[in-house]
């Protein structure tokens, strides 16, 4: 069977449908660990509870990978994901606030896998500084500027409270760094060519609050698209 | 001055602008701390980095707050928005894995304020039955079910690994829990009447692996309608 050679021309891709894509990379790496070869985007719709043209729309503008009534080659959409999303190459990544947040992504093993490298954690409680989480010493945070720039770290992690955040995060982008994953509960302004992606877990929380005070208004009892 | 009064008519509200609530609601919160009493929707604008017309679109799905040239009621606008979202009555609410993430939310002290009272911990592993967190001990596994009839527990959070996840939802669902906040990296499937929201903390570090790698290609640097 001749396999055809696609080459990738990443168009204006729409916040939506990267925002889909890690949903659509999740559920490939599960068919491949399954040992699922070829999947048609109506079986892949009836996994993942999405239409089959969603499917077909959300991965015709990495350039098409399906091919008529053969379906798509799960390795091939899985890898070419991996690399729009940048995850086949290694990031190194700080987690600043070493608490039991910051220790969880710490100790997440599946982020190493897919390439971020925590390589240090930072914290100002002299109780918590010198003590080791999943193999790495805590470091003191006035060791922050000069640790970024020897370690060549793109991604630092901000879990600590409101208070500090903006302040840690001028820090940040003034030592180097690329982008911040921030769990602190406050918008951080940052220049250009810098980004935030923002976990603010009381939000998510009022959400489930609203839906189950609100069932009869949400349009469906999972809201996955909102990953 | 004269205070209009303002039913309040709840039509059927996109999800867009449900997931923007928690927003304002964050931000109405902090002018009320800093005194602000009224506010226009060019001032929250600005504040908000999202455009004064979207601001006045989002709020009348409520009835419109606002008064032509005159703003907002912060307070008015605060409470009414908590009503919205359900915060202004208690969630007994238990914990499934009292690891660190699991921890971490046990001990997050914001919760508690916006009604989410943190009621029991449970876990399987018997090093961790039995100890305290945040002043509450984590009980095994087996006495889920029992607990939550008792102790009328509506919302369940999910912190552990996905093997489980699947099992220990279709026994929360069985016992009676109507909403699950799922930090397990699957997807569940409820029936009608329960709701779930996921937060898939790979995901959202694949989406920053993502605009790192694309910077030029993202519209804005903060994404913060996102959330």
């Amino acid at each position: 069977m001749k396999e055809r050679i696609m080459t990738l021309e990443v168009k204006k891709i729409s916040k939506a449908v990267i925002g889909r894509l890690p949903r659509y990379y999740r559920y490939l790496g599960e068919l491949l660990e399954n040992g699922v070869e070829r999947i048609s985007s109506h079986e892949l719709s009836e996994r993942m509870h999405v239409t089959a043209s969603q499917i077909r729309q959300d991965l015709n503008n990495f350039g098409g990978f399906g091919q008529q009534g053969y379906g798509y080659n799960v390795e091939f959409l899985y890898l070419e994901i991996a690399k729009i999303l940048g995850l086949d190459r290694q990031h190194n990544l700080i987690i600043i606030g070493a608490g039991n947040l910051g220790q969880a992504i710490a100790n997440y093993p599946n982020f190493q896998k897919r390439g971020f490298v925590v390589r240090g954690l930072f914290d100002i409680n002299p109780e918590i500084v010198g003590t080791f989480v999943n193999g790495i010493q805590v470091r003191g945070i006035e060791e922050l500027e000069q640790y970024i720039e020897q370690e060549e770290i793109q991604i630092a992690t901000l879990t600590i409270p409101k208070t500090n955040a903006v302040e840690i995060a001028n820090r940040l982008i003034a030592a180097g760094i690329k982008a911040i994953w921030n769990f602190a509960h406050t918008d951080l302004s940052v220049p250009k060519g810098v980004v935030v992606e923002n976990v603010h877990l009381s939000e998510s929380l009022m959400r489930l609050s609203y839906r189950v005070s609100n069932t009869e208004n949400w349009e469906s009892s999972n809201a996955f698209e909102e990953q």
